[in-house]
């Protein structure tokens, strides 16, 4: 068995058997997506998934997103090497990234597989979008191993990582080894279902299907007003920062002493819609007209450009 | 009485007479943006406030929102003449742009003085952002004149606006209007308070309090979740296509048809949070971490900076 690696030495950007290696457990788009980071930071990787194949086609797939990163900055990529097993890909891993199924056995199994074979410091990170550290990790033999590291879609442009550990160190760890990467990490005081990001999105989305429902205004229209109004201000400045611009002079403090009142009032006005067999229809016929053909792979190549030219321009603001 | 404007003589970029002139009524920071926008475009700007220092005020507030407007393109602005009265602000306006305070009776008094004295063709467009179309007009000789146009703060940088009118032919006339100013307009299709994007921010909002107020994470953190995470992408695609893309090859209607169900449980574990003074005083400390001494004016100015910064690379995009 080889030597474990050593997680202290981040230095080298020359191949070695001390380089930090990550592994990758489950190689969807989101594991693909991962995989392309941490290679474009140095890192090297090795993947794994129950699916043979999806290990095999990784070499290909990480092409174009390997290509996307360098337009933000040129590296000299780590090595990516397929294992043969889930105890192969860990064995000497500083780093263990589990993208599996969003089913608390399948991801407890693989727990216990990577804490039997995986170095005693390696540190289990879990890209789960909707289950809690409390849940995952309630399994483990040293529960202080788990943290849940969920990236926004897709992992390799998109900058956030919401990290929440029981243990302090593991957190420290987690911020600095995802910061290391150029992402923005935000961390939880308690582990909540949907961390920050994915309950901001969901309540936003469902005063958007209500406003559909009730004919305010129709998909693309809702789309749209997001794009140019709340979704532009909020790539710059976070809502309770908006707000505390909407109180003037006074700020924060002034807006909740003048307007809290009137705001309950405002909050008890929106939906609670169903997604009903109807409301389904509406949202499906909104949504074709404004694809207007596109396939999903067109979308996506069109939002993953504008995210890149986005990222730019922030490296290059004043 | 002069004549009144000609509306169909866009051409002119020499100051003439016939050249369209809008008025504006209330010079606060809407107003003032407003002017800075229409002056950017080449119309000639007359303004009214019941305060008369504040329209003495505005050709110096107007530098530096004009000098903002020119790192976004070279224009031969028009020119800016403060009214004695609302009369005389009116009287050759093809549109009227009124930016009062958020009260029925305050607006409803400035229309019925504007329908006595503007030129039967001009547009009487309401800034509002908290009171209907249904409310505005109620009182109105021609409430076929009145639209609500609302634009997103600062309205020279922001470029939302939410129209409705219960006329078509109106409605029509004020998308192509804002739409010549290089504003993004959408139509609803039903008068609603909040319009679009003060709903979808209000929902927004009510979740971001919630995650604060049961201790999840605290300002700063949710402010930047949001910043690197959904609102980068709400600046790039709306949440309806977020979801259509969240639904793979199949789409919206995939997603619908899979997660539907959980997505309505997922709904109903947002937060309903009341802004007690204990919530509040949460918001307030947070606010302060998150500012870090800054002034509002120094924080507006960052802001602004950055908006202008994303809004030239959406010019440069491919």
């Amino acid at each position: 068995m080889a030597s474990s690696s050593n997680p202290s030495s981040g230095s080298g950007r020359q191949p070695s058997p001390a380089r930090p290696l990550v592994a990758i457990l489950g190689c969807g788009l989101i594991g693909q997506s991962w995989a392309a980071l941490f290679l474009h930071h140095g890192l090297d990787v090795a993947a794994w998934d129950p699916d043979r194949s999806t290990v095999e086609a990784m070499p290909e797939r990480l092409v174009p997103l390997m290509a996307q990163l360098r337009e933000l900055g040129d590296t000299q990529p780590g090595t990516f090497r397929p294992a043969r097993s889930l105890a192969d890909a860990v064995r000497t891993a500083c780093w263990v990234q589990e993208n599996a199924p969003e089913k608390v056995p399948v991801k407890a199994a693989l727990y216990a597989e990577v804490e039997a074979t995986a170095p005693p410091g390696a540190i289990i990170a879990s890209s789960t979008s909707s289950l809690t550290w409390t849940e995952l990790s309630a399994g483990m033999a040293d529960p202080a191993r788990l943290v849940t590291a969920h990236p926004f879609n897709p992992p390799h442009l998109m900058p956030l990582v919401e990290i929440y550990a029981a243990n302090d160190a593991v957190r420290g760890r987690a911020v600095a080894f995802y910061e290391a990467l150029g992402r923005k990490t935000v961390t939880l005081r308690k582990d909540a279902t949907g961390h920050i990001a994915n309950r901001l999105a969901s309540a936003l989305w469902r005063e958007a299907v209500y406003i559909v429902a009730e004919g305010i205004a129709d998909v693309p229209e809702v789309d749209a007003a997001l794009v140019h109004g709340p979704g532009l201000r909020w790539s710059i400045i976070g809502a309770h920062m908006a707000y505390h611009l909407g109180g003037g002079p006074g700020g924060m403090r002034h807006y909740l002493d003048h307007l809290g009142p009137s705001q309950e009032r405002r909050w008890s006005t929106l939906g609670t819609p169903r997604l009903t067999p109807e409301v389904q229809a509406m949202l499906v016929e909104g949504i074709e007209r404004e694809v207007d053909g596109r396939s999903i792979n067109e979308l996506e190549a069109e939002r993953d450009r504008a995210i890149i030219h986005a990222l730019r321009a922030r490296q290059e603001a004043p």
